[in-house]
């Protein structure tokens, strides 16, 4: 292939995803936002959500800068510094445009469910979610060709992609732990305003609008830059294995063919969704299959007609197997009988509660780690090689325009759904969009299984590229170093869940303080007579994520640089395994123990075991809120914690 | 040295440390139970105890002799079979005679501090649990020292010390498994059984008595066993090390003597305990560092007088320091500004009494691994090596007659207050055994500390003597395999855990069903007219135990022999590393979390953010019940599954 041939791709490739944006955001635009009230509160949300991503931007800006700052002087070049940049501004535009349009379906979800039924509704959802999916995948393609148009001849391309790579990383860690500490501290603040008899969303709740602002920032902002770093990551790491092979341009330049072609798949998926009516349920996972198969079809198609290894082949579809199988492993543990053991032993209090929803999320662990391990095998063996690994990580997310647009749905529904309650919509709107949220929890595990499963592969293959550019054939942990190494790494996941959960608990205490100063000074707020200060919660919520998220970050970065400057190279090399290994482990813990937590109270109001405010409700109450960080503020920073190390290191030794 | 010399040391400090057991006896004898009700309870628990011991022994006892005759098939030897055998028999007397102590020191401390006072109480708890650490010293060094007299000149004395080294695991994982169970089962049930407005000390409460047959085996005998194997295991594996490095007779018994001079010291402490009087904290912790400076003295002093290099001196003296140091991190987590953290947070609920206990033990393993690291890489560059590493362990677990009685004194302080409650003595009286109690918990919380840091010591040395006899230099993570193996490994901890806290949840939800059972069918149990039946909720608690032990115990065996046969040696070495690292921070985790949410409801029934039956206790009971399974269940649990996996790995290659 010539490289002009691989712009052309990538061009059009991205070009379609820039028209089928377009395209969605024109349906959501169409359904006209007809009530005042409702129209009222979206726009809170949207002027929250934004306020906060201006300073958390100006933060992350910050500290990009100087980060940039040091890799110039390092490196006394600027085309690193330069990529690093370009990757920070495009994941924080990317997080942008998809949270405005988040902001935008969100209230019109809620509209359509009362003008023109279920199914409009759905769609607009979809097609909320839809704009950030498909700006992630055409973005983030793009960003990658431009580096790869200017600095594919350059002695030290590694470097600058490896530098793009940190962008991504930098920005997700903070994206994803501000995002998620504000969403939660909110929630949880919110959850626990209700045991004065206020409900979550009832708009008399102070912290009702940070809540559904916290939805948007954590789940599509977060969720957003999280996907958008592992896209990158595993594209990065398998050139950067296929460069040190000396491998040709058609197997170097594969990952971003496959990128182009999944792009070109998640397309034909969600036109699929758009003209095919159906179920949905049916509709979010058809979507998926469709656009997956349609990928495996291009790619089979593209590789026979290059006389590429079909080994190759093999690996793309172990990972797209492999998403797809931990999506569903997910959804057993969340939504199947071990979900309904945490409801059932809720009945004897809370204690039980919280001691089943752990054993459920340890035990969860076990088949996700099984498979991904056999799949990392299989794909090394009949695959490729270490190639072959980090090819099947990027096959698992070049359909992230539409796995990303399943998970981004998930929030507008549930934000919908809010609106619907605080505009005082009829109870039959509400209902259509609690049906819509209901689904997205199930959508948003398979998401979260997705993203850790990704993050796994991910890794694996930053760290392979790691130890290529390090020239290093063998991490050994026989010895003590390494050892220590691998320890030192293991810690890192346990303090920064700590450090989040801390976070959230600490904002959410502040919350139902001010809550209850609002309760107790503002007239006629009980009676809902006057309306509350929604934005002194926001503002607490938006001050304590944007103060707690720096430590974590700080300290994951400083991790590596002080293991490889105290004990070495291959220490480092340990530092990673363990990080990986650990930090799996507890973020699938916690995703899915959050996950089981959540659907148990959701079960047991739907009318079993009791039903709402019985006892057995009130400690499955208690299971969520603890559920509430570990789903959506520690468990999802992991996830980035071992790629952003991994990076750190990579760019340490190249 | 000549050997003759050797034995003549092992001899006579193992039969100080029978004189030792002797004294003691007669020491808690002396003290006459007075009181029929106090008797009647005492013998109750005894005689509950004893019938678990027995079925728990003859459940070991099959699964010994099964894996008896496959080492006698597999090795065409008797040596290595017996040694195995003897060691089982060994700790489980161990636990018996231990058992039998505590069993009747618990009624004569109660008796004690009616009659005597505080101080007479004091002894009387520490001498009970001076019997179950001179037994655990005492046995084990003759043990190892017979095999040593009949097997030393034989070729394969490597593996018949391996096989010694994995009866007391095995025994280790089922008793402390099997009771650890027991114990919160019977906890869990009777805490949860409190909401019915019967205290859990009350003796209306059916499950009353099971949970003090329970403080017996999890905490007395099921630690017993725990320590007794690390005890053993360091020993073995720093005696491999040396046989592998060709180390002179003086080196290779090194292990040995530096046993028997801390069973020495461990004497000198437990006299000066006795003769010196003090107030009971001061007590427990000079006892244990008048042992400790005893037996450093002694070790520089052998140590010159053979002209063995005193670089292991130094690894003997970095071993002493890290459990005192493990143990102090303990104790500022579960006792200083992180508990009363926890406590504060209960203010607002179960919910964030939850989210900070778990968000402190998180944090609470950073320091601990972090110096553990530490100590084992000076050990490594200034202790001598791998095998200073191994000397580490072995001095840290040398002076285990001290350590251990320190930690066995807590349960018997426990079950006398409980004894002083339900046989009606004086408020006064149950207020000194409080007192006494509480010191207990902090000792137990040091204990814990000693356990996973001789754990993680004993394990790296493990497996080391695993490496060198798999004559493999090299671990290398790199390979696929290799990393499969290592997060193969990190699951089981995961695994054992969810496994361990389900069977609590489950066997206390039968608990609580039949207490209410109780409560419903015998009439004038409520009013105190009638006793309950105490003997059908041991009979659950036996039962859960005995039965839900097993597959844990299984699966811990198989996982390494099923690694070794599908992935190789080097991934075994893998599955070894990926287990220690979790295995450790979430031992640490469960016991520090554990330890911060008893010890925070403790504080606050002292009164502290509105005292007992305050909203803020009813969320601390939450976070106590959740403690429960993690500090004496899990945790534990994770101590052994590591060793055992190690033992296992050694076993299959050697």
């Amino acid at each position: 292939m010539t490289s002009d041939c691989l712009y052309a791709i990538i061009a059009c490739a991205s070009g379609l995803g820039f028209l089928v944006i377009l395209f969605l955001n024109l349906r959501i635009a169409s359904v006209k936002v007809s009530d005042t009230k409702a129209a009222k509160i979206a726009s809170a949300i949207r002027s929250g959500a934004m306020i906060f991503l201006r300073e958390e931007y100006k933060i992350i800006s910050t500290v990009a800068l100087v980060i940039a700052g040091l890799l110039a002087y390092a490196t006394q070049d600027l085309y690193v510094p330069a990529a690093f940049l370009l990757s920070c501004t495009i994941s924080m535009f990317v997080g942008f445009v998809g949270m405005r349009a988040a902001t935008g379906a969100n209230v019109r979800t809620t509209i359509a469910a009362r003008d023109q039924g279920e199914s409009a509704a759905l769609l607009t959802a979809f097609f909320g979610g839809g704009v950030m999916g498909f700006a992630v995948a055409s973005f983030g393609l793009l960003g990658l060709g431009i580096v790869f148009y200017f600095s594919s001849e350059l002695s030290h391309f590694v470097q600058i992609i490896t530098a793009f790579g940190a962008g991504s990383s930098l920005v997700a860690f903070f994206a994803r732990v501000g995002g998620g500490i504000y969403t939660k501290s909110a929630d949880v603040g919110a959850d626990l305003v209700g045991k004065l008899g206020i409900p979550e969303d009832d708009p008399r709740n102070p912290a009702v609008i940070a809540d559904n602002v916290g939805d948007c920032v954590g789940d599509t902002a977060g969720m957003g830059a999280d996907i958008f770093e592992s896209y990158i990551g595993a594209m990065v790491s398998s050139m950067i294995l296929a460069i040190s092979a000396n491998a040709d341009f058609n197997i170097v330049t594969l990952p971003l063919i496959l990128s182009a072609l999944g792009l070109v798949g998640s397309a034909v998926g969600i036109f699929f969704g758009y003209f095919v009516k159906q179920a949905p349920a049916a509709l979010l996972r058809n979507a998926t299959y469709v656009a997956m198969t349609a990928f495996l079809g291009y790619a089979y198609a593209y590789m026979s007609y290059m006389a590429i290894d079909l080994v190759y082949f093999v690996a793309v579809i172990i990972g797209c197997v492999s998403g797809v199988a931990i999506g569903m492993i997910t959804e057993y543990y969340t939504g199947g009988k071990p979900m309904v053991d945490v409801a059932r032993s809720s009945v004897s209090g809370a204690a039980t509660n919280i001691i089943y929803g752990l054993s459920v999320g340890m035990e969860s662990t076990v088949f996700p780690v099984l498979f991904l391990s056999g799949a990392t095998l299989i794909a090394f063996n009949f695959g490729g090689g270490l190639f072959g690994v980090s090819i099947a990580a990027v096959g698992m997310l070049a359909t992230v325009g539409i796995t990303m647009t399943v998970d981004a749905y998930g929030p507008i529904a549930d934000n919908a759904g809010g609106i619907a309650e605080m505009s005082g919509f009829d109870k039959s709107v509400r209902k259509i969009t609690d049906g819509l949220d209901a689904l997205g929890n199930t959508t948003a595990a398979m998401g979260k299984g997705f993203a850790i499963g990704s993050a796994l592969m991910t890794s694996v293959a930053l760290f392979n590229a790691f130890a290529q550019q390090a020239g290093i054939i063998a991490i050994n942990v026989i010895d003590p170093k390494v050892l220590a190494g691998v320890f030192v790494g293991g810690v890192m996941p346990f303090l920064v869940s700590a450090l989040t959960m801390r976070s959230v608990g600490d904002a959410a205490l502040k919350m139902v303080i001010e809550v209850r100063r609002q309760f107790k000074e503002i007239v006629g707020l009980a009676e809902g007579t006057t309306d509350p200060d929604y934005a002194s919660c926001i503002a607490i919520a938006t001050k304590a994520a944007l103060h707690e998220m720096i430590l974590p970050g700080v300290l994951s970065i400083l991790a590596p640089i002080a293991v490889y400057y105290s004990l070495g190279i291959e220490a480092l090399g340990g530092l990673l395994v363990g990080a990986t290994v650990v930090g799996v482990l507890l973020a699938l813990m916690m995703a899915n123990g959050g996950g089981a937590w959540d659907n148990a109270k959701k079960y047991i109001e739907s009318g079993e075991l009791g039903g709402k405010c019985s006892e057995a409700h009130r400690a499955a109450i208690v299971g969520d809120t603890v559920g509430d960080p570990f789903k959506d503020t520690s468990g999802p920073a992991l996830n980035i914690l071992i790629k952003l190390m991994s990076v750190v290191a990579l760019l340490l030794v190249s």
